[in-house]
């Protein structure tokens, strides 16, 4: 049996190609004493792995070149010499973008058999949990509030904003085009959505924000969060998620002009979270998302790609703006 | 009786100078029903009124030329048509740099006969208050954490460093010679100083800092932001006093580069206040800081000049970083 893999071939030099990865078939690998071989089913193409490649610290790690690409992904058991796992159960794991991995049982965790295991790359995985304690503990929104959120149309940015309005709270998405825009507004209930590509972005993000902005969910950094401080409102709160405008370049932006003067002006408060730290209430958090998704109240958008060659691509295609939802790369079985 | 008053002459274009300012005398004011005249007896040189002076919106207002400029300061009561005021009492208010002033008395507060009237334009009054909330109830700071400090010889910045000391923990201030770092040391018991115009900065602030940042009192903004953001520890805290580095210019820098980036790796919180937030809080603070100066655990820094007609002069020489502790005017009688 061969295990197709995607190596990065080169880390990026600028933007991000597809010929910086390369695909192979290697020999299957064998599980040691306390492994479990997992079959892939599905990965996430998500845009923080975009930052590991930049080859310097993150929190997403550095991958180097001759490596597996990194991935959370989703997979049957095939092969265990581990208890608590058995050939068949279905598991998340940080799989990378291959078809089958070995792993030590602290990298797996179980999928409950009643439910999609494609939910554990959306609403009940990373990015579910990202978008639940970013916006409910970091931010902090109250009933009434207005929450604005950019790359609104992303993987995280499109749940923040479900359980944003499930807060009551009004929601003002800004992603990259008119067409995202009117899903979020139509599918999900967002009351604004706001083209940043658009030359008047600044002017139309004042006209969706008629009473300012309480809590500005972060996922781009740049020049959106620089537009964000100027329409937050007096002890606004701002909750740093990610920074996918800086992510694929050699060259990052510097910060916001406003930045600590409107934060001293303005009260504001800005806090960096990673989702790991929140690992203690994850239980929790997916019982009430399980339960939004049950009733109707949440909906997870997924794009889904078949087939691991198309992965570079996908990728590529999702750092310019290309996906609407949870961008997930299926694997033939 | 003549009001000698420094005014406004003209906003400065770029960095402020003393010509900024012109000197005139009028006609003493007469306090009508209701109001108190009070003769000034010093008034504090403070930096943030120089984000006033830039045209835009601040905290501070925008003063305009032709007007006094805007200063706190304590005075006597020479004239009162109000109840709870009486002729020689002596009072904080807001009293710009003038010999008289007429005030309703919402704008005053008595000074308790048995303080340093000084005082209140120093560690009892809004410098020392902004030290205090800025740095317990902003940063937060536990035993054992390092506290850094940016224009820590400044009105504010040697209060903090004294107030963290109080609180056992490791205190490195950053200020802009080592003269005045020696005496912070010497005299205040900071554990390091460093000083931000050596080419060395960065490397000097990493040695100085061996167990990395907890809390980081910004008063300064800019490239010392910066560079704190690279020295703070996972869950660190930025207490985002003022914007020093900003104020006296027409052309403030970008933000620094690591935001948000850096914030989310490290899981940073960055806090802007104002000290007015906290005011029914006052008198608990007041009471504390008294306690500290009588018992000789904290030394409030007072860097007096005499005269008005120096003020402008001591202002230019404030932000070009001339001052040790506070910088207080004082005014014949």
């Amino acid at each position: 049996m061969q295990n197709q893999q995607v190596l990065i071939d080169s880390l990026p030099d600028g933007k991000l190609s597809a010929s910086n990865y390369r695909i192979v078939d290697t020999p299957a690998p064998e599980p040691g004493d306390g492994q479990v071989l997992v079959q892939t089913m599905a990965v996430a193409i998500t845009a923080g792995t975009r930052a590991g490649l930049q080859g310097s610290a993150s929190y997403a790690g550095a991958p180097q070149a001759g490596r597996v690409m990194n991935a959370s992904g989703v997979g049957e058991v095939l092969a265990s010499n581990a208890s608590g796992f058995k050939v068949g159960d279905r598991v998340t794991a940080p799989t990378g973008w291959q078809q089958l991995s070995v792993h030590n049982v602290e990298q797996l965790e179980l999928i409950d058999p009643g439910h999609d295991p494609l939910h554990y790359l959306g609403p009940l995985g990373i990015n579910g949990l990202t978008a639940y304690f970013g916006l409910l503990e970091v931010g902090q929104p109250k009933a009434d509030e207005t929450v604005m959120i950019s790359a609104a149309a992303g993987s995280v940015g499109h749940m923040v904003g479900q359980i944003a309005k499930l807060q009551k709270t009004k929601v003002v998405g800004v992603c990259s085009s008119l067409a995202k825009g009117e899903v979020l507004m139509s599918n999900l209930g967002f009351d604004a959505v706001v083209n940043y590509r658009d030359a008047n972005f600044r002017a139309d993000l004042k006209q969706a924000t008629p009473e300012g902005v309480d809590v500005y969910f972060d996922n781009t950094g740049g020049m959106i969060l620089g537009s964000a401080l100027f329409r937050l409102n007096v002890g606004g709160r701002i909750a740093c998620c990610g920074v996918v405008s800086q992510y694929d370049t050699a060259q990052p932006e510097p910060g916001p002009r406003g930045i600590p003067g409107l934060l001293v002006n303005k009260r504001i408060t800005m806090r960096g979270f990673l989702v790991f730290d929140f690992a203690e209430h994850y239980a929790r958090a997916r019982k009430q998302i399980h339960g939004w998704l049950n009733s109707g109240e949440m909906t997870s958008l997924t794009d889904q790609i078949a087939g691991l060659e198309q992965a570079p691509e996908a990728f590529v295609d999702l750092l310019a703006g290309g996906n609407v939802g949870t961008r997930v790369i299926t694997l033939d079985r």
